[in-house]
């Protein structure tokens, strides 16, 4: 294979976590099932039917795909009346290979990386599994391998409107207050670098481009420390336990800390999103 | 290779954890023994030194496991006179391939995935290793790249009698006292699931398969709360916070809670298996 | 491809820990770049930032690993003028295939590995990336597909000297006080054993060869105890917490415990490298 042809992989997201064999299982059934597709982990930690995490994670990541199926289980309503999922994209660009198909439950979990993939094309019902509750093992890596391997997706179920989709659990809209904008968490990796939902254009629009920004949690912490913060471009540029914002990897806002933990200087506690952060320019 | 094919794999298990490079000095050995076939790993945060956990890991993944080598190692006799095993399974029938051959200690690691599988036909005594303190880089890892590319058994050491085995730790048995099952917590996995060793057969048989059951942990947990658990077949059949039991994706009984964890519920505070559970008829 | 022969890999250290979905794109990268190459993950849960104790996980992986490429990512430096390094290693000898490039910041990461991989015959300055502050995604793992692959060193970057790298994280040198030796830690793996820098040679020359050997850490914990140890060669040779020195898997000297925690039985509460111990003949 020449090097950078588009051979199909299995891209597997879930919170199956990593002490338990769930996750060596789902793969064990993709290698009977799809022998020789590499299957690709993405993230097996997010927390606990934390459906928009995983959804958020899976959307960091989308744009970083090749071609192939995403395997995607956070899945609370496993063995319920839920519908399980086969989303079809529409196809690659000019912007090289991306994903054919996503499999996941129908709780909003795949929804924020169809949107960062350019949208569903067709959906098809899932009629497999047994009504375990391990789907993932039963009915999606099933899916997956059967997808992955040129499988005819109407032999996984009926054909089903993408409009009919759950959508994606929603997230609280950024507001301006005179000049200070209200925006929120939307994730704290494991560096303590907690990303903003609101975009580094609205910020900059607000005049918060370039002088120092004044960063409060308001929200569930409201004995949160009132902390100034600097635009950087780089972890290096703060001085020690100096908080900095800048644009990280994902094209976001981020809260950051050279060497150490935004997240532990602003007093947020977990890895969850959701807080409500305000950011002002600083007297 | 067509889809469904039996392309061996190898599938390892350890209680190596994943903060140290040990699980990854293994794969690159046995990258360059046995090149081009798949490792998928199983689990490698087994509590270590617990042969029974990683044990009862192993025997809930194999009946999901494909041709190829199972590579197993709990070890807490390493570097001691204890035997390393290639253990010989009856060929797979009609229910589809299955792993050719095991390998790990002679510590009763291996024995209930045995059971699960078939039985041994063979067993081989590995001669191998550099009595290192490693013997899952330089002696296990070794001889499963060595079977899984089809080399000969009898080159790793003398054969001997699968009878001989180190049998597998032993678990409580099972009791009815009148109408009361006393029985044990075999595996809390990650989510807080709790399974037990009794089978649904033997609770249903006892009258509890409708009405609501009474549950406590009686042992190490002497204050634990006495609770009411509902047979179910999903989680999302229950309440906020309500305790239910139903046949896990193992087939066997768990106690569960929707989106929570039941042994927090139920006073466990530790992943292990070994506690008392009683069951018996609510009144 | 016939058993034995050297199909290149990459092989993967990162302090990008396993929650957040960092390795995960990264593989998609690796794998959209070089489809087909096998990726071994050597470790990504380093501790945050820490340089040395990435490096001597690298160093102690090196002599174990097969023909290709090692990307290595710890690199609190991310996004300054640090410099981006493949550095070409002197090709393998009859001890067989060893990887061909090294691939990372130039922070003193890739330093140790090479020591042990018998040196560096080239270095290049990775001259791609964006300025993100993923140079794993955007810069290291480009790099590593391209020379994995066969690319040409030199579309890269330009060659530079590689007596120019910045060097290793100093570690604090042996002494010998009289009969007593000063040392420090070099690791604390997730068992708990504790791995020191001073070599077997040394103990054994100043006559600790055999006799029970008085142990202590005596910074930064000064309220530590003074423990007794004995010398072994496997862990069930101890007594139940016992403590015992052995030459550990690296040939490296090890304080263990059989089935418990030397790090806890002195003390030790982290994970990381650096403290200080004193060994000296027991009275």
């Amino acid at each position: 294979v020449a090097a950078g042809s588009p051979v199909p992989a299995i891209y597997f997201l879930s919170d199956y976590g990593l002490v338990d064999e769930f996750v060596g299982v789902v793969h064990a059934v993709l290698h009977r099932r799809a022998p020789g597709v590499p299957v690709i982990d993405l993230a097996h930690q997010v927390p606990a039917f934390q459906v928009a995490a995983g959804g958020a994670a899976l959307a960091r990541a989308a744009p970083h795909l090749g071609s192939g199926v995403v395997l995607a289980v956070v899945d609370p309503g496993v063995a319920t009346a839920r519908r399980g999922l086969a989303v079809g994209l529409v196809p690659g660009s000019a912007s090289g290979p991306r994903p054919a198909w996503l499999v996941g439950p129908d709780n909003g979990l795949l929804v924020p990386a169809l949107a960062v993939l350019g949208g569903a094309e067709s959906a098809y019902r899932l009629t497999g599994g047994n009504g375990s509750t391990f789907d993932g093992r039963d009915l999606f890596a099933p899916a997956a391998a059967h997808l992955v391997t040129g499988g005819d997706p109407a032999q996984l179920g009926p054909r089903i409107d993408p409009g009919t989709l759950v959508p994606a659990p929603p997230a609280p809209p950024d507001r301006e207050v005179g000049t200070t904008l209200i925006t929120s968490v939307a994730w704290v990796d494991a560096f303590g670098n907690v990303q903003l939902r609101a975009t580094p254009e609205l910020l900059d629009g607000m005049g918060m481009a370039g002088g120092p920004i004044e960063v409060v949690v308001v929200e569930p912490h409201q004995d949160a420390p009132v902390l100034t913060a600097r635009r950087v471009t780089a972890f290096a540029e703060l001085g020690p336990g100096e908080l900095g914002v800048l644009v990280d990897a994902s094209g976001q806002l981020a809260l950051v800390v050279d060497r150490g933990s935004a997240a532990d200087l602003l007093g947020l506690g977990t890895h969850g999103p959701g807080p409500t952060v305000r950011l002002a320019p600083a007297p």
